[in-house]
């Protein structure tokens, strides 16, 4: 595999440094040149020059430059160059550039790092990468696209670009601004301030922790998929009144419709990261003394069982916490049996049991 | 200390176990036999009886029955009697019980467990137990009942009862329902539900997440504090009717605004448990291999830091996580040091450090 990564920030890095550590020849370019220089200095790229006109080009640049740059390297490239990039928002992208050579693609993955220092060879290892071919593109140009993604490590999902933009509005744009709206009704409280935060326990923490990241790419972001994100915020209201409604005219059994169904669903998510074949949820009660995560997630390294996903499992109030693990189904049994014979309450459910509704 | 525990589910058994513990009498009973002497055979009470005509009464039914239950006892208590409950809502009790014997109380803290199994006498250490004494309420009721909740280790938190009742709208039951509203946004995706669940994640996962738990409880809460749920959902409503002005109308410095605020928030969010004298913030990239977790929580636990929160914080997208733990400030370069030596990335932030807005 022969790559030229233009962008050398957190993402285009991480790609470039994955690729070359998978054997690939990798150049790179980016607006400022003590970026690219610093990138190479790390080892992403082996050395900073202009796009090839063939081989795989990956466009990491800004969302709002994406085509303006594609489109330059298509225009300059011959028919054997393939073109990917890595924005957020696929629809407009999509349609601005009707090139055989071009697959747009959107790597679900990143980190808080910023710049080349933040620049990981696995961010991407069992992270999504959408693919959002379009009716121009070619299904070689497809192909090394995907060859390139499944080489670091993403699980490619394919989808139109305008469902693309759909789907991560209902399940990221959308849920990251009403954390932020809850976060601020909260925080606007106008007496009681001190209270309320000290009020503030589990579920509410874990509703707004995505509030607490950088709002840098937001603003690109809700520009570039507002045709998405308006009409699911609507939603979103619409289903809100739903709820006053409900509450206003204590409709007990539309409460419980309500919160058994997105209970199940909720239940039924899959597993974050790359999952084994068959992943089963442990939940453990979890005193709050030194040494409890330290014993737990030991004792799973001894018996050689890695861990998938952890976390805190917080009830709606209250500090205490359910430790949630997730490991592989053939190797839960062990280790509930030595967590319990270390005296912890352990319940283990396989995942996609699905409950009755 | 001699108290009596009127229903021995999770809380009321724990209530009973906890001042046990800490060398208390108690004796309990529940509107199930079975219920009550299980917990007697646990040990979470002395003996099964009826309420004594003075000590102290914990009424621990659920909401619903409360102010029967308390008015009973109160009823055929002496003067020497103090009552106070547990419910999650506290105008209409406080409103409907006028004795100077009752202190209304909300204990901050729950667990996944149900009944009298899941009973832990250290259920409420470090955790918020609001306290909402009405005009009626005597000092020494008053007092009486703050001793006993300090005797179990939270942290009494003094408020109106209307007051508590419209904070805990805001921090704790209209996020629960938006939570549960967003997942059903999401589940009811007519077409692609299966690409939109690939798509779901850490942020989606982590707002979402205390929609996983039991509804139960919510009929109860919801028709008791519909008063303050109603108007904070309307006020939820007209945020997101301002979101949705911002991202249609492309405002990008308004959704900056809004952004920036809401993170300076969240980071500002008092760390969760009981936290040391001054918290400090360690986030540190994990990459998704067996033992890391294990690694850095040993590395903690053999220096003698005890980790007060852990968290991971996902970005917005993708499975990789950056792994956030509070530890006390004092201990902090310690642990820093000897997981910079063992090759992790750790970026250290005193809690309560304010950022500019």
């Amino acid at each position: 595999v022969r790559a030229h990564v233009i962008g050398l920030g957190l993402v285009g890095s991480s790609v470039a440094l994955g690729l070359r550590a998978r054997g690939a020849e990798v150049t790179g370019e980016d607006v400022d040149p003590a970026r690219a220089e610093r990138a190479e200095e790390l080892g992403a790229i082996a050395s900073v020059g202009r796009a090839p006109d063939d081989g795989i080009v990956v466009v990491a640049t800004p969302a709002s430059s994406v085509v303006e740059v594609a489109g330059r390297v298509l225009a300059e490239g011959t028919e054997g160059l393939v073109v990917t990039d890595v924005a957020g928002v696929k629809g407009q992208i999509a349609a601005e550039l009707p090139d055989s050579r071009f697959v747009p693609g959107h790597p679900m993955a990143g980190s808080e790092q910023e710049g080349p220092d933040g620049a990981d060879p696995d961010l991407f290892v069992g992270a999504t990468w959408v693919l959002t071919p379009t009716r121009h593109t070619s299904e070689a140009a497809f192909s090394t696209v995907k060859d390139v993604v499944s080489l670091l490590g993403a699980d490619v999902v394919v989808l139109p670009p305008d469902r693309h933009d759909e789907l991560v509005a209902v399940v990221s744009h959308v849920p990251h601004l009403a954390a932020a709206t809850l976060m601020s009704l909260a925080a606007d409280s106008p007496v009681d301030r001190e209270a309320l935060m000290r009020l503030a326990a589990g579920g509410f923490r874990d509703m707004t922790r995505i509030a607490a990241g950088s709002s840098a790419i937001w603003p690109d972001i809700c520009r570039d998929n507002a045709a998405a994100i308006v009409p699911a915020l609507d939603r979103l209201i619409a289903r809100l009144e739903d709820v006053r409604g409900i509450v206003a005219g204590a409709d007990q059994g539309g409460l419980v419709t309500l919160l058994e169904r997105a209970r199940v669903a909720r239940r039924n998510l899959p597993a974050r990261g790359a999952p084994p074949p068959q992943g089963t949820e442990l939940r453990l009660v979890v005193p709050d003394r030194p040494g409890v995560l330290a014993e737990v997630t030991s004792t799973a390294a001894e018996l050689g069982v890695n861990i998938y996903d952890i976390e805190i499992a917080h009830s709606s109030e209250g500090p205490r916490g359910v430790l949630v693990l997730v490991v592989a189904s053939g190797a839960a049994g062990d280790l509930v049996g030595r967590l319990r014979s270390k005296g912890y309450r352990v319940a283990a459910m396989a995942e996609g049991t699905v409950e009755a509704t």
